[in-house]
């Protein structure tokens, strides 16, 4: 069987997840409480991070590593461009993402208000999400630009781009983090991807004390 | 004129240099105090980080899409491997390396006691030292464990993974905060990357106010 080993509000397990089900590969989702690592846990992987996936027995972790190797291994549908200039693309955005996006923004908020109570490391630091809540309308901003320009983040056709920033957004929306009215670009872009059938487990995630707000499973928020 | 902004000890602008070289894309060097943008760096690089690179008019940032592009754009000598298992596991250490390791070491020890002095952000943190300190001889012992089963840090040739992990080790070497006596298979390994051709140009870096220890440009160190 397969099994991904997750948080549920982990952008980078949300990424992977989406790449999953886009492509059909059924796994069974496990959620893994890694801040409290087991033995086996690190036997699984010795970097002690989210998400592991096991997939025909073999277990792979580091989020873009496995995004490309099941790009690579179930071609459909494409999740990467073909062109070598329009993969740059996608490559660069989802490191924007998942580097820049994530320090500036969901470290900030997502991990102050979220992670720092349920790994019990205290309370929120008012400092880091006032930082998160103003930097995030620059990321927004500049989504709002790039889709000026293009259909989907990267380009003309739904890449790992657009999975890694619905993934960190879709975290922030699940915290209510998310302002939508600020681009109307990015609230269609989002609104287009949510509705995809392989949003849908994404939006029945539930964290314990964390009830979400009512406009985050809706499709016509 | 094909042009890498950079930072000398930086290990992201150090892998990209390592796979210019090996692949003999020539480029002209320019050093970018990225910690005091310019107008003129924004427009570059909207993420304000380096590497950026400027290849046939076309300007480049993010490492590790840097040089997946380089490598679908000048195949030969291969960084890579053929089969999507052995692409991954490339990818997964090169992962490890620019995140576990950068966090836990190169930031504790390179960023506290040289960044913070460049920067002028003042004195060194003698616990992030220490911890640093501590956590470089883990992963210098998962190097060791991985070089008892393959030639390389990948698998049987040298890939991205070499680079990426080279490319940490000798910023930290730069300092002397690189224990080779700990792993005869680390410092093996280290001796054949290091007497490359494409290594010369990290051998003879200079950086104001940090001469380099006298074995850190010494091929039989």
């Amino acid at each position: 069987m397969n099994r991904l080993y997750h948080v549920p509000l982990s952008p980078f397990c949300r990424k992977v997840r989406l790449s999953l089900a886009e492509k059909k590969i059924e796994v069974e989702l496990v959620e893994e409480r890694y801040w409290e690592p087991t033995a086996e846990f690190r036997r699984r992987n010795p970097a002690e991070k989210v998400p592991v996936l096991k997939l025909d027995g073999k277990l792979m972790s580091e989020s873009a590593a496995i995004c490309e190797y099941l790009e690579e291994t179930h071609p459909e549908p494409p999740l990467m461009p073909k062109s070598a200039e329009e993969r740059y693309e996608v490559r660069r955005l989802v490191a924007w993402f998942d580097d820049k996006f994530h320090n500036e923004v969901t470290s900030k908020l997502l991990y102050e208000r979220v992670n720092k109570k349920v790994m019990k490391l205290g309370y929120p630091d008012s400092r880091n999400v006032k930082f998160g809540a103003q930097k995030i309308k620059y990321h927004l901003d500049y989504m709002g630009w790039l889709l000026e320009q293009r259909r989907w983040l990267a380009g003309n056709s739904m890449t790992l781009a657009d999975f890694a920033a619905a993934a960190h957004l879709s975290s922030l929306d699940y915290i209510s983090d998310v302002d939508w009215n600020r681009n109307q670009n990015v609230r269609d872009w989002y609104a287009k991807i949510k509705s995809r059938p392989a949003f849908r487990s994404i939006l029945a995630d539930q964290v314990p004390g964390f009830p979400p707000p009512p406009h985050y499973a809706d499709l016509d928020f």
